[in-house]
């Protein structure tokens, strides 16, 4: 199954030439995840041909526009191109005001039904669980309520080894052994040892997004051993008083985080328009932490289900 | 002077590749005019090199987000650019509410003066007016109250010619040549004859913009004979219907406007997404007011300070 993510956008508040305000896709399935909609997120998906109707939920981390002007857009779009199907929004407070607002003034009666889930921004919290992931608030530090989102798979199955299976096992008992249990008789005494006959499940997969942010380590327990790790960086490291006054990181801290928590790979983005080159950003973040890459327009990375087997 | 307009949006509300929702720049002398700002503006003023610094006046014709969805976020960016320069922002009822409410969210203080101007969509009447131009609102039919705007120079003086001035003139009787009078006695008799020292002005350039409409021919009397008329064309005639359900108008309607109010040019844009190649548009058009051009993204006109001399 696919775990694959996609960058609309890299660019900070200031618009850049060629670069766009932030928004991401994160495929899981066939469910299509909207992280953050910037200004010009459907011209973007329309580049990509990302079907906008595959979108079921939106996560949005703050109400600073390059996160959210794209919404109206994107939803008006689905509105006219007749989307019947459900859509999740989560946002911070304020969110589903602007949004009736708009829908008002502009005379609009969505004519498919958005389910507004309010979120805290300041917790980790579980705000969204389906039969395959779950999806987590992590608490960001910036001018205004923000959050980042931990997107995890849930515990996958254990593979049955058809082979040593016993043949009296009834269906209720595979069913048990796929979830790691033993199989024991009426007085305790175990019959299949689960070791014996399974193997260990694919991974379940991760990806932490962190949103416009103050470097903040008391995220690292919850992010800990992430696939991917997509981090704000908007300065370099010798602006970093720069940095903390606007509430943002530097690519240096970024990969510093990416390195304490362990993640398996780092992308950074969300680039202040005075780099007209990135490269120094990218050596910055790969001499702290070296699996680092560019989260820029067009790039895509899809996390396997390796197997390590017992 | 400079009266020129460029396009920075052909497209109707579905967005379609390549295309951009409705934007034009209207520029008189030094000072530039955005009419409508749909999604992806301001990207599109960084694109053709327009410094957003320099717009002193928004106008924006409707609640339809294709016509307005740009807007927050060029707020923001001249926001976040540090300008200080006071600007004025002509919108229908609901817009500044609209505004309020996003600057409230995102915890915003804009540093430079927003006047806004509430007008009447529903009524033909002058809303702006500085030392060169007026505007005036022209009421549309559409599905929320929306208008058009009338850019008109005003009266330009007469130019003197200097070898046929009388030596004994004033200084305040030359000006009252300019602005045709003759020059009398205190008995009222006639000392010089206007028509005999100065020639025509310079022409009163003018642009009427049509923004979304049903075909409407109440209109005719104020754009009659404008050098420059932009009129919607979602649809191509065979859809004369869907048009009207949908309170947009048809190439040929467009033509005809023109054509009936002798308009000098006629620019058609705000084409429905169904449409790849706009040349049946065009020819539709064609058939009925020969002057016609597609207003597509990039497209300028300067209209000249023709001298009609006597």
């Amino acid at each position: 199954m696919d775990f694959e993510l996609k960058i609309l956008g890299s660019s900070s508040a200031i618009p850049a030439p060629n670069r766009f305000h932030t928004a991401q896709v994160l495929t899981v399935g066939s469910h299509l995840n909207l992280i953050d909609c910037g200004e010009g997120t459907q011209s973007q998906l329309m580049r990509y041909k990302i079907k906008h109707h595959r979108i079921l939920n939106i996560f949005i981390s703050h109400l600073h526009g390059d996160h959210y002007f794209g919404l109206f857009g994107l939803l008006s779009t689905m509105h006219l191109q007749m989307r019947t199907t459900p859509l999740n929004l989560f946002g911070p407070p304020g969110l589903a005001e602007l949004l009736t607002l708009q829908f008002k003034v502009s005379n609009t009666n969505i004519n498919f039904p958005i389910t507004f889930h309010e979120i805290d921004p300041t917790v980790y919290k579980r705000i969204y669980e389906d039969k395959t992931i779950t999806v987590h608030t992590l608490p960001m530090q910036h001018r205004v309520p923000c959050c980042g989102f931990l997107f995890k798979e849930k515990p996958k199955p254990r593979h049955l080894v058809k082979e040593k299976l016993p043949s009296f096992l009834t269906p209720p008992q595979l069913v048990r052994l796929k979830f790691g249990e033993d199989i024991k008789d009426e007085h305790g005494k175990i019959l299949v040892r689960n070791k014996d006959v399974t193997t260990s499940p694919k991974r379940s997969r991760s990806y932490a997004y962190c949103s416009d942010t103050k470097y903040k380590e008391d995220i690292l327990p919850y992010i800990q051993g992430v696939d991917l790790l997509y981090h704000e960086a908007t300065f370099m490291h010798d602006m970093v008083e720069r940095a903390a006054y606007t509430h943002h990181s530097t690519a240096q801290q970024a990969a510093t985080l990416a390195a304490k928590a362990n993640v398996k790979r780092l992308f950074i983005g969300h680039f202040s328009a005075r780099y007209k080159d990135l490269t120094p950003l990218l050596e910055e973040a790969k001499a702290v932490f070296e699996n680092t890459a560019l989260a820029i327009e067009g790039k895509t990375i899809g996390i396997l289900e390796y197997d390590f087997r017992d």
